[in-house]
């Protein structure tokens, strides 16, 4: 087809694009952040691995710090809204079945790459006076945001005393599994841990 | 009194005088990763902080490695040997009284500048591979120590299935908790998360 066909796709919007170059900026931050650390993490190091020219990756963000906690809030929402996806798919409330699936998920929300790069902003934060603030409040952010889904999604009800509790127990012990997986490879202790842990849970918040 | 004086207290041996320093290394190094991170903590610091000179410092430690991670290990030891020296003194095995004692106490052992420097130490580790498969040794004796101590004290027989798993979850969480205290004084929350999987974990080991 010629240059001037008709047919050809229409390039897109000014905005569009400059939207696609922020989300692989964030994307590229975090598997920066997880791979090589704070000290490894530069603006220009993610600029590069975006493929996107320095001066448009600071465009979009005019700090290191602006670039990698909007980058773990990018991530962390996404990988929150794909929880949230499961919903209709699971077992019926209620039932040990459903528990344990939410359970496997949660705790997968801590073992991956995003969990790596946000322990690594968190390591650098509690070092780092400009960072220090920042983090503090996605953190507050992220785990309030998965504090409810685990709720939702457990089915929990918040009103009978001690449920509150489980559910944050349960979102630490997911956060100390994230933290055992870092240096080996935790998956078979995990899946036991998960397992027992699934079934005491069910056992709390649906007592017989 | 006089210098030649038989009254006055006699120099330490040079055997105790050089247990001393190592010590004192030890334990600045700790503070010093626990304040400053990895990046911050070299030998010279540490020798600095804990009053010994460097080439003092580096005919106990050769490297930056041994001397962090010997560090790291001599407090955890001395962490647990505190923890197991409360053992006589705890209520009854089988009470609930005692399990919140316990889970007290464990998740106490991933709160202090400790857990901090430990965690500095692996986050660097996940980094540098130098350090990775020295730290992965540490974390592994020093887990299965933490496991056994809280075994101990919770009177757990692991025979019974899912006991074992039980007990590793709540190292898992008392780790959780630990990272949840890293940028914020997260103490108010972390004691209702306590008191009630303390009730959790008593009614899972101690059935009526």
């Amino acid at each position: 087809m010629g240059a001037l066909s008709p047919a050809r796709e229409p390039k897109p919007p000014q905005q569009e694009r400059s939207r696609a170059t922020r989300r692989k900026l964030l994307e590229a931050a975090v598997s920066c952040l997880a791979e090589r650390g704070w000290s490894g993490s530069t603006v220009s190091v993610v600029a590069e691995r975006a493929g996107v020219s320095r001066g448009a990756a600071q465009h979009h963000f005019r700090t290191r710090e602006d670039l990698f906690t909007a980058a773990v809030e990018h991530v962390a929402e996404k990988r929150q809204g794909a929880l949230k996806a499961v919903a209709p798919n699971l077992p019926p409330a209620g039932s040990v079945a459903r528990t344990r699936i939410v359970v496997e998920e949660i705790v997968g929300l801590y073992t991956g790459p995003l969990f790596r790069a946000a322990l690594h902003l968190w390591v650098a934060a509690s070092d780092e006076e400009q960072l220090r603030e920042r983090v503090t409040a996605l953190e507050a952010r992220v785990g309030r945001e998965a504090h409810r889904t685990a709720v939702a999604l457990l089915d929990a009800d918040e009103a009978v005393p001690g449920v509150r509790e489980t559910v944050q127990g349960l979102l630490d012990m997911a956060r100390g599994l994230g933290l055992a997986n870092l240096l080996t490879d935790d998956a078979a202790r995990r899946d036991r841990v998960v397992e027992q842990w699934a079934k005491i849970i069910d056992g709390v918040l649906n007592p017989e």
